[in-house]
């Protein structure tokens, strides 16, 4: 698929915003890279090829995800540790009525406060439709696809 | 070294497709981003540097690969497993006669399906020759030189 | 941020080709790639967080850089073994007095020589800020923020 290079890299640089803003514990920012009405939903790739319809994060609008996020500030209670995102290979892959279907494959590598140790957390594909707000591109969907179904314990941040 | 846009840009939507293809399982459509008379090729760094011939993999055609899928899908024995591949850096250093000298970085992470466990399968470097048939960026050669001497048990799927 | 293309393109393939000389054991090209005046610095998370002033590597022009790669290439002891990066996500955060502020994340897979063991090394942010002369982007600043308090045994090669 031939795109205007604006809007190619508008999108690869929104995908790759995403992925910094989790490292760098901005989880706030996340939100306003939804659109009003967006998805984000982390599911396992197993649960998606079957159609069924378990998934671990499922919000439906950015305020659901601002919600989720507050939540996690304030309520939930785990073991210090960040995460390192590598994503490769954004692909436009189609385009209808101003969405943008994109794929990128991503690797999160979690690295614990108490003793450094990193490990591979998550691996998988982002499925994501990309609509523009004037300049400003918005994901109106973020499926994050994993591969495996063994997730370690408690997903604490958005893939 | 200084490319239309266009160009770059092509070129490194190639490399990220092969690497998604394999991931999405859908190695049908890695014949068809070789060309014709393309070379694909899987050999370690180490006897690359020693000018060793042994190879893992080693097709000299587009009818080649599409005859190892095949074997693949209907031969090979293995445990139930999927590849997913981070693909970093894409350059291009260099140009002759309309083909492209291009390099990339990769590591892919094998995910098992029974239990779900991750590891580093292979890391490696890309080292492509890329040529344009009209409008499409095709293969001339493809090698994939690993890092690593040892590579676990059998590889199954293309890297 | 809205870059010319041609521009983010050539900060990009500078911190491509940064990686790939490092993988490629062309540590003497490094120097190259630093401004005369430029720092290179590998630290902490936890340090740069509270100003604390250790660093692991922390050279201030690229004559410290060529002296540094010189004394690993003459003095230094240590098991074979070489690395590969994957660098994901560069931006272009700011720009003053055309100097580029930019960001990318990394993960270094270490491959041991002897039994080709393979292992996340470092995992991190670039923090770099980079300028042109002429046509050619270098680094003014390199800083390699590492995420694991841990980091194994030396570090040999720059990352």
């Amino acid at each position: 698929m031939v795109l205007a290079e604006a809007t190619q890299r508008a999108i690869e640089q929104l995908v790759y915003e995403w992925a910094r803003a989790v490292d760098e514990n901005r989880l706030e920012d996340l939100a306003g890279l939804l659109a009003e009405d967006g998805e984000y939903k982390v599911a396992s790739r197993y649960n998606l090829d079957r159609a069924l319809p378990l998934a671990v994060i499922h919000t439906r609008s950015r305020s659901q995800l601002r919600d989720r996020i507050t939540s996690l500030r304030v309520a939930n209670i785990y073991e210090a540790h960040c995460y390192r995102h590598l994503v490769s290979g954004v692909q436009v892959i189609g385009e209808a009525d101003g969405a943008f279907e994109v794929r990128s494959n991503y690797a999160v590598i979690r690295i614990m406060e108490h003793d450094g140790a990193s490990s591979i957390f998550s691996t998988g594909e982002y499925r994501d439709s990309v609509v523009f707000e004037g300049a400003a591109p918005r994901f109106r969907r973020r499926h994050v696809v994993f591969d495996s179904k063994a997730i370690d314990t408690l997903l604490v941040y958005p893939l």
